[in-house]
């Protein structure tokens, strides 16, 4: 009995899966999602709510685990602060993009689920707090290393800026299925983020 | 007649820019826009196909014209170019920022419905026009000025970057509403990317 209720779960967020990544949230429909797992809709209902929560049940996970890795990385980050040596806190750095960016391929398809439907409310929360996170550990950063030049860079202005970085990265996410093709665009990209802010803070 | 015609034409237009102001694409209705002009549907239905097509009505005068200036300043890009001085290079780039910037601020309500509804046809075209236009210019100029280190920027890779700014430029514009606090944003948002270029580019 127990075996059977899991079964059907699992078959059914697996077509949910296939409907979500070939088409827009939009025009995803509950009824394909049941039919493509050979149930009715009615037991379709019997686990979830309706489309979002189907949606939230495939993409959680992975905005967890995302914002998992960056609160864990954020915790060296800031030890590397404490260390105040500047070659250290660079390379951490890249220790956390490179972490991210590995996450990220390993979930490609979903994550490619969350980052294409960017109007549903958990990609907005998603994607407001991994920006907010960030816009801390900037502002810790010119704190502890007293760039006191940049106070004019309010968190307000830093958290515009960090944003509208990552709309550059996840648009350019959406443009690329490759992930081969994608991580060369990347790379340029995270160059020329790295350059911007060397410019912007001194650092 | 004619006069009772473009009257009811202009209150239509007025009504649906009301509409699209206040509401996302999808949640704008034709029968909204129809009483807030105090018009039957019928009537709507006699001046416009269906809400696309009142949209476009709106929006495309002001994505001609930004390609408009985009082109004409292109023009003087390349003449500046060809004098190949360095100055009157970059002197030239920020002349065409201000004047993009100013033709934007100048029709900030319609630009905003614009860039608020970016799944639309037209908002595509656009914003793919003018991304391809500027791959062009930046492309042409790296031939110019014989920046061959930079070779292995091809048209794909400098048009994922250029493509990734203007979504981070956008993006920015449609959490700001207040027009001198967005500029302020924009210009860090600007310096920011400046100095990415002059990484990526070493100019």
């Amino acid at each position: 009995m127990v075996n059977g209720y899991l079964e059907t779960y699992n078959k059914l967020i697996e077509s949910a899966k296939r409907e979500f990544e070939n088409k827009e949230y939009e025009k995803v429909s509950i009824r394909n999602i049941a039919s493509g797992a050979n149930l009715t809709i009615g037991a379709l209902y019997q686990h979830f709510k309706n489309k979002e929560d189907l949606y939230d049940c495939i993409v959680s996970p992975i905005c967890d685990g995302f914002i998992s890795i960056t609160n864990d990385r954020n915790k060296d980050f800031i030890d590397s602060l404490e260390r105040d040596e500047f070659s250290i806190i660079s390379e951490e750095l890249s220790y956390i993009t490179n972490d991210l960016l590995k996450y990220i391929y390993d979930n490609w398809k979903i994550f490619r689920i969350l980052i294409l439907n960017d109007k549903t409310k958990i990609y907005k929360t998603f994607f407001n707090t991994i920006v907010e996170n960030e816009t801390k550990m900037t502002q810790l950063m010119i704190e502890k290393k007293n760039i006191s030049q940049y106070e004019h860079l309010t968190f307000k202005k830093l958290k515009s800026l960090i944003s509208a970085q990552y709309q550059g990265i996840f648009a350019l996410m959406r443009t690329e299925d490759d992930i081969k093709n994608l991580d060369n665009d990347l790379h340029l990209l995270f160059d020329f983020f790295r350059y911007g802010w060397i410019g912007v803070l001194g650092i």
